[in-house]
């Protein structure tokens, strides 16, 4: 038997030419597929596309979603022109993973959101999120210190009755923080299992789809350092195997 | 019947960071993936890895294989040491992309070669390269001119009794040009099947493997420009197809 | 019958040197050009003068005017003293984009404002501009996102009874947005023809001049992307053919 | 009377963007304007295009053409490969400026060309070029020294029996000097008139076409400090008139 | 009869280095020397010392003394501690300039002093200064706009019973504007003759030195372009005539 | 007889590289040991180490310590979360350091904290930081003004009955300042013994350790420029001197 | 019993700034220290100084002296003027260095020389070097290629009758190459103990001083990856171990 | 009686701008100053002028001169078209330098030139130079190493029938080295009194003007570390106080 397929979503930078005329780059981070191999799954990263047949094949033959982090979601996603201090927006990847995400829900293949990827997936989902927390939420703790990525640095609350307790076994841990926008509001099938000392969301749930997740913080940069990133990763790879069970 | 997974190989960029700890960061151009859509592949990009098990995923559940371009091959690969003009070298990429080439050899499964994956291909198969073709090759033109990636420098002559030949039905095309090194020494079973007018190596096949094909300029960037660059990846997704079939 | 020539001003970038010695170097994108193109005119682009008779060759050789976008305006020729936060100003284009709308105004030729050309001929024709949108009028939206310049950022409102309605047919369009000036205070003889739904204003007429027309948004940068904006140059040649017909 | 329109051509520079999707942005100094109008010439900047119809409308509309510097032509134009140290090339420019010179040419309208349009009207009659003095004529002095852009750098010798020498009147001057290719080859319908002290092409006329000229140096530079730069913005401005009176 | 010798002060940039080792390298602009030669005078340059034995060669050997502009003064010379938002300040060179201002005043030579100059000679003289006109006093404008080094700004009003207004024989002149400093108090042995429409100090002499001026803009950068500029040059030099006269 | 070793901890500039994989880098400056030199100790500088065994040999072989300037300390370790405005954090620093620290207090060995080095000795007593003076204390001045690295800056008022006063026989002095953090709250046994003028802590002593001593300014800046710079390191020596002879 | 401190050396980077006054920045990479730990010595890094007495303290305290990496060595110290492509040389760090190499050596204590180290040794004990191996030794291979600083780039043939051998156990090993000098003659009691294969020296031992070696290649980068480069260090700290046993 | 004044030469950096608009910022070191200091001179920079009044006044009012180091001199200066490796040349400072030298040997004033200032010197008197000591004398040692400013590179042997051993009362001196070029022919009225080893020229004197000398080195670099540096000083401020003697 085959182990999962997990399709990892990737950056683009705009900014960086390889040639004289315009290359579009992709980019992305090992640590992601180093997370996916160490729970013994096989990663895969996307290109962009938006092409309908496609992305059924991408639907077909993947059995697991990972949204990856990035810059800023366009505002007009979820009703609101640009604020002040709203970042770099990529509309073609929002197009490209936007399309990606619904084939996934509507398929009910598993979805594990992280950072941007946890933002966009709340996007997809009825989720409005702050555009920039420090001039939208001034009371808030700094969400992107100048740290080693691996390096814990504050800790979040898990809620008792959520998948991600089960996951993780613990009411609080320590996790990394590289973020300047969060989610606000959320619909009521949409069940906030995680929040940070300073009340912002770090983790959610959803009712009507049983198997997708999103976190705020970036697992991927702390496999070597922690259990509980190993064990994230652990999770998207069980549920796609799943899949691929249901393909045989 | 779904459409034949072409898998691609990711660059490393090391010296690219995003947070305090250094991060690995891959990259591609989407021009890859662009030119596999057009010819209705369906296009994912490969992490790095080395794990023999792993790499057997791969072959199992990727139908062909495109070795992408970058900086230049270990020496020792092909048994010297380093000469002055040697670029950057990139350890972890030769020793993933050549498992990756041989474990997909031994299968059977059909690969294109791109630049640096053609050198690479050529390099599993027997071949020595040019270090550097500026000074080890005085007599050559400039390979590596100042030019739009997508502009057409320099002709090639192809042989007609090469399967090159029959993919574009042209005994001359015009091709962009951005390498430093190139194929010098190659064993017998290796067929030079395109040369630049100052005897560069452009293209080789291999008499033992019948679907592989190693090209030295980049189709990828001038699919917008050129039918001959949309049929070199009309040919990787049509001998994928055949991988597809055999599965079923 | 001739097209009628299109006369397109452009920038200066002062501190930009090719030899030792500094280089005025004028520049402008191949976009403006682009648009008057594909609406069948024929354009050029202006050198700096405020030369009078020179002028006057231009106006009698030249049909239509295009006032072109760039750094932020004098705060002087609208009656103020420097505020915190003005940009970069550049008294020399001031003087010579200034002399040639006058001439052109004067002669009754037609002139497509875009950008900072919307808040010039807005200043020629006696408004006053917001010397920054952010310090002056803090409950305003992010006018300078960062997004690709061809991205609809934001949503206009389009007075009805307008030229601007009757050029585009459409009561509701989305624009792309990057600037930090803004018209304030206008005559009695401007209207008002579009507001973005924070209140800044995105386009005048003027009740004097028929065929004159300001645009706060960038239609050069998405011709490619949407009707509305070839519209606006369509809408500039046509006026521009008018004056061909009379000089014959 | 109306004055002549002078036509100059426009450089691009790809690499420089304002937004975050590329630009096409077009420079070119204020200098060669100058020229023009202390010549009492009216100066327009040519955008790019190779659309027959346009050209033939510049061709109606313009009285004059003036070819830029800029980068390094496409050898291919002169039927060689690129050889080590040619410089950036800018195929579109190439394209756009060749058929607005072949154009011109046809219709008899004069043309004068600086540095880099030197050497491409010079290719356009049939010359070739050095790829790179340095490296392919060793024995030649530096052409580009590090000066100011107006310093007068060495001496040329003039032809006698030249329309350069009924131009300046004089059989030697001093010249600025910025360029690292020249003519090397010409048909005999060319004429060399003015060489420097190593041999070095620094002007040519055409036998057939009399109203046309190209200069190495860069009058454009030299307008304030010597009047033999003057005068060769006045010889096109002249020679443009003639046209005009033939309109009429 | 000679022509009087005009000291002027330098700047200090610590940052920038020739060799290896750390050099002190002086730098000024020719602008201030240009504005003594129209007038007439001889400039010469003060390098840095605080020897009182040379300092009181320079008195015996120089006719007239200007101070120059600058990076900020050091706050515990007019009794502050720093502020935020204070610059960058140079200690030797206060210390080298408060030194040459109180032996020339001593001396009863002549001073002008310009922008930070004009803050040295207030702060020899007893006033103290806003540290950061901007976090200080929030309803001035901008007076560091980005402009033109010689492009008049804003306006400034002149006290009629003035030297300042014998010199220029005006009321209101226009002036350029680069400080982010400015006089707050003074003692009531200075006259304050020059003011902007913001209140911000422009001008200021003393009642018990007749032959010294201190101005906040920057006449050497305006030399050619007004009347006034070389009028506040003329003064020092005339001023300084009487000292070589006193000599003889 | 031998003079006393005093320990040096160094800083890391992690994105400081020398070749293609990431080297650890450690810097420290050389007027530390300057300082310990000019006052007849033997300085040594420490890696970064948190093994107990090692730190247990250390202790042993260096007769006293001095904990360096440097980026801020992680607010964990004094219980709070990042809030806005906080610095770069080095989190292997901070173990190294705090190890290091908290075994020569046990051994009762001296120890000198400066600046960072004194915040960090503050902490591992249980004080707590301002994680940024600006932000966090409005209206305290600027201690991290523009200023050469020895300027004295701003005065401070010594305790009289201190061990600080004892050593530089002085109520107050002038230092240098080169920080945005500042001890906060501290616990009893930790005597404040040098505020500024505007009540920021600049040194504190323990009560219960009697030869541990922290300055928040930089006197290895100033030792050629003032004795009590000089005072401070012969202190820590003789401190240390005092461990060689409990040894013999 | 105390484990043995090894000394090591420092590098000097006079470019690297951190206030406005030119501080001397010493760096060292933690890759000797972790060498020295995994071998169970006491790493410590000396400070820049040629005075007597302080080496005199070094010499008794200190048990073994590890010589670093670094720039190039002033070519006066061994007798020659320098040459074109000579590197950066820092002749305070040579002073230094010298100074302390000799003492070590005339205390009959172990030393280790990496690289510059290894030359530094070399010229102490009466070589000389190449000032560039590329423009002297043109037939050599690339001895600074861009490559990881971990990877093994080429090998090196060890004499069998050499202390070398002892260490290693190996006739021949792998070994990365980050140098640009070489040692190029030798007297008579120094012996060559390992060469690359284009006969550049990468080791030598001295007949004269038993527990001295000098090695070409970096070692301290190699520690994870090689057990040859383990064994290095442990050879030095087991020589210095013996000193301090002749001390107690 | 007071001190003679010393004139020192300024150097120009085109490309160094503080406002929009280019100014033209002189720069020079203090080092200069400082050796005519310790040599009890009285230090003033010169601006830039040809005016020959200004001049005569120069020549009157100051008592010696020292021409300064920078960029290269224009090979026209000494009848030659530019080479390869020529550097940046000064036009305005040549021009300036020339002048003032020129007036200076007129008026019998003593000169001492360094560097630069020694070729432009020998220019003036009829020597031609090197263009580039590298390519045009390539056995020559190198001439520009990486070296601190103020460390003896090279040794240079002294004529002992000169002015210059007179000075230093020694045949041979360690000197520091920042040159490019040289002097390569000069007349019989001058004396070659200094050469390095490899045979380049370091110090000449003229046989018509006994009080002038050029010294290839840089003496100002080395007032602090060596006697021979301040006797270089102290012989142009003697030979200027004889012309002040004549004076009086």
């Amino acid at each position: 038997m085959s182990r999962p397929i997990i399709g990892i979503t990737v950056s683009v930078e705009v900014n960086q030419k390889v040639g004289m005329t315009e290359q579009k780059v992709l980019f992305v981070s090992q640590e992601h597929a180093d997370g996916v191999i160490q729970a013994e799954g096989v990663p895969l990263y996307f290109p962009f596309t938006t092409d309908p047949k496609l992305i059924q094949e991408y639907v077909e033959q993947v059995d697991g979603l990972i949204l990856t982090g990035g810059w800023d979601i366009d505002p007009q996603l979820y009703g609101e022109d640009p604020l002040p201090n709203l970042g770099d927006i990529s509309p073609e990847r929002d197009r490209a993973e936007m399309a990606l995400t619904k084939a996934f829900l509507q398929a009910g293949k598993p979805i594990l959101g992280i950072c941007r990827g946890h933002q966009l997936l709340g996007v997809a989902l009825g989720c409005t999120l702050y555009q920039d927390i420090g001039s939208q939420l001034p009371t808030a703790n700094e969400h992107f210190p100048k740290i080693p990525r691996n390096h814990e640095m504050h800790a979040i609350q898990i809620e008792e009755d959520s998948k991600l307790y089960q996951i993780l076994g613990q009411k609080q841990i320590g996790v990394n923080s590289m973020h300047h926008q969060a989610i606000r509001d959320y619909p009521s099938d949409i069940s906030i299992v995680a929040r940070a000392r300073d009340g912002v969301i770090e983790a959610f749930e959803s009712k009507q789809y049983h198997n997708v997740l999103g976190v705020q913080w970036h697992p991927e940069c702390m496999i070597e350092e922690t259990i509980h990133a190993q064990k994230i990763f652990q999770w998207i790879v069980e549920e796609s195997k799943k899949e691929l069970v249901k393909q045989l």
